[in-house]
């Protein structure tokens, strides 16, 4: 049995930042490669604390959604997922063995060669009839002065398209750093100009910022007085969203895999949690704030403040990914990166057979199975704010500065809203929804959310205790 | 039956606010003088629209609790409770017949003449020997340029109080108008002087801008060198706190009273939404986040989320009022003046007899089982948010400007944490937890949150959707 996880960056804010995880989890799935892919998050859930435990399989592979190296590939994931690892990751990746898991973490998806596929297959959508006569590409990429490993990317791609010859030039350019991308003009001689941004996602880069450095107009401009004559440019989409960065994936992770002679178990603990989580639905189950109930085979899962509605006045659901979709915002439409928040929406219902009941409750509720199991198991060792703090780099370092009642102040408003218990404050769980208390859910660490919030308030930036101004 | 209604200000933010009217109606209650007595708010539940739905009896007194006469008791309540009547209000009061009740509203008690008596008796708080000989009396108002009405009733008991001869002198004087507060050197010759404020309560104004003003540095100042000598001044409590205004209130209630020949009957909509609601509960309710359940002749009320908690880990209640407080504030420990946000605190059980049960769930959910029996009845009528918006004066006038947009980016924060459903926005509601379905319940008509932060938004006051800023 084997685990494939993808790691995103994931959003407090903006409940689609985690789309293109979802995407290509889901195109990997089909493919049926993996025993299972799970998706974990540094902003979002399950967290980079929690996604291993929500793994089901002793052998897992994990792939950081990147498009470069850098602060979060090479410092938050390993160390927020425990890996002991920090710096470069080798081209080999880093292997440990964690809590009876054999975890391999890899370089980041943007730095493996058969990029530069992924970068000629936009080229050839933005222009199908590209010649090595008379078209150049530009590969685009965000450089800059902080991190000298992410323009090196955008070179050697380049430099494997440039001798793969079929562009009459090829050349890098960056936002941030020299060449820049305004110079194109000047830089690129022939007539027809592919541009193909190097970025993760479409967004204020690739929808603003390159078009207006370039003077581009749309997929298609047409420059009639440049130093070198008439050029039209095709401007492709970004390499990130191309499916066929799911084989780059494939590829990461078949290459790390290959450390391992054989595939791995179904690991223990994470088999017992959901066994009890099963033979409790099977007789009918409150679990945080929804009810799920076994239905002629099948189960029923709903929000327990619809318990009785007819099934034909609830939106029916009956996929995982429908679930997750439904319950992504709350009845106000706004993203919910903690799921545990009291705010999960109404107005559905999902049924559907155990494997999919398993995936959909993961969604609904990620890492909240295993992390409560533990809890009733006497085994989740909650880890105390103190460490949590030390614990932060980069602009989160200054949580360290928090005093109590600093920490205490902003933790009434974000976890005032919580179902979970707070373990790592001394909070005690003495029961949990495997005992009938639905609302019982064990909070073993501060969440990240709860950190950037404790930021803000050191920062001075957070307003006064109510979201309400009156 | 008759039952007596008490109007506070309420307040959206301050979960103090209210602690005023809810002592008065205590202390009236003990006395067992009426049937109920019935609390409703401006800022919080049951409002302004809602309290009368609330009472049990036919024969309804409603007592405004205001400590003058003003742009609340002539305008704002009389138009919230459709009482047809706008302006000053006559000493014998304003008598409706409104949906088969027949209601009674009153002048505030502010302006009731044994007023004078609660000075008197603050006054000996915190003199107990004053003498005509050698002391002053200043009763201290607030004074303001908008209501020539508010100084009157001042003057009114200053002029009482001096005919009664039992001080060397007695003054109006004022904090927003001459004869202004700091003249008092000038005016008052006796050496002992007694303040006492005729302000509803604690607060600014007694606690900071009296004591500023007048140059106290506590309950006892003695200054050495006033124009007219050594003065001794005792700062007195404000009147509106003291336990006499009940006996005020009462008074005012049965004046009013007067106009009635008999007694009022059970109003039969309450008593029947009541028994429908008690049929449920003995066999087991939930209600909103709530679960009533019967428990040896008596009932057991806590929260769906702590279902199955032992007993002795909730904290246990046994008086509604008790359920008052402990639900009064979210479990962030901030106020809750919307009840039916989805965020009442876990962490208590109540357990009592039916009538105890009828009061906490009042306090629990104000007007929520009125207003979901009418809904179950198909005989709610949902206001339209156009009524709503052009009935607002005042300040909340300008919600009339508001665009659908705005509107619906207001709901989608407000009513998106709240469990009933807005009919008055097109919503449908065809089951309710009469049905068994738990959170079903009606909304009617906006709330004055909901109008509030409108205003806000109008304004430009308001900030994004999220309460979060990252």
């Amino acid at each position: 049995m084997r685990s494939l996880v993808l790691i995103g960056h994931g959003s407090h804010l903006n409940g689609e930042s985690a789309a293109a995880v979802y995407r290509y989890a889901e195109m990997i799935r089909a493919r049926g490669l993996y025993d299972e892919v799970v998706e974990g998050y540094w902003k979002e859930e399950p967290s980079l604390r929690q996604v291993l435990k929500t793994t089901a399989s002793t052998d897992v592979t994990v792939i950081p959604m990147f498009i470069s190296e850098g602060y979060f590939t090479e410092t938050v994931i390993p160390r927020e997922m425990g890996l002991g690892h920090q710096g470069p990751v080798p081209p080999e990746g880093v292997a440990r063995v964690l809590g009876g898991r054999t975890v391999r973490y890899t370089l980041p998806y943007g730095v493996h060669p058969s990029m530069s596929d992924v970068i000629l297959a936009r080229a050839h959508e933005a222009l199908p009839d590209s010649s090595p006569e008379d078209t150049a590409l530009i590969v685009l990429g965000h450089g800059t002065t902080r991190n000298e490993n992410s323009n090196k990317i955008v070179y050697q791609n380049a430099e494997v398209l440039r001798q793969s010859g079929q562009f009459a030039s090829v050349h890098a350019l960056f936002l941030d750093e020299d060449p820049k991308v305004g110079t194109w003009p000047e830089m690129v001689k022939a007539p027809r100009v592919v541009v193909v941004p190097f970025f993760a996602s479409e967004g204020w880069h690739t929808l603003e910022t390159i078009p207006e450095d370039m003077g581009l107009e749309g997929a298609v401009t047409t420059f009639t007085d440049n130093p070198h004559g008439q050029q039209t440019v095709y401007y492709a989409k970004p390499v990130g969203t191309h499916s066929a960065v799911a084989d780059v994936i494939l590829h990461l992770a078949e290459e790390a895999a290959g450390a391992s002679t054989s595939d791995g178990d179904t690991e223990r603990v994470h088999g017992a949690a959901w066994s009890a989580f099963m033979d409790r639905a099977r007789q009918g189950l409150r679990f945080g704030e929804v009810l799920v109930q076994p239905e002629s085979g099948m189960f029923e899962l709903r929000h327990a403040l619809d318990e009785g509605k007819p099934g034909h006045e609830l939106q029916t659901l009956v996929t995982p990914e429908g679930v997750r979709d439904f319950t992504r915002r709350d009845e106000g439409g706004h993203h919910r990166p903690v799921h545990t928040l009291r705010n999960m929406p109404r107005g559905w219902r999902a049924v559907m057979g155990e494997a999919d009941l398993v995936r959909a409750v993961q969604y609904l509720y990620p890492a909240v199975i295993e992390e409560t199991y533990a809890q009733s198991c006497h085994t989740l060792r909650p880890t105390p704010w103190a460490t949590t703090a030390r614990r932060q780099t980069g602009i989160y370092a200054r949580v360290q500065k928090a005093t109590p009642e600093q920490l205490e102040e902003v933790a009434a408003d974000v976890c005032g809203g919580c179902l979970r218990t707070r373990l790592w404050a001394g909070e005690k769980l003495p029961q949990t929804f495997f005992d009938g208390v639905p609302g019982a859910i064990p909070c073993a660490e501060a969440c990240t959310f709860l950190v950037a919030e404790v930021r803000e308030e050191v920062a001075g930036k957070r307003g006064g205790g109510a979201s309400h101004s009156h």
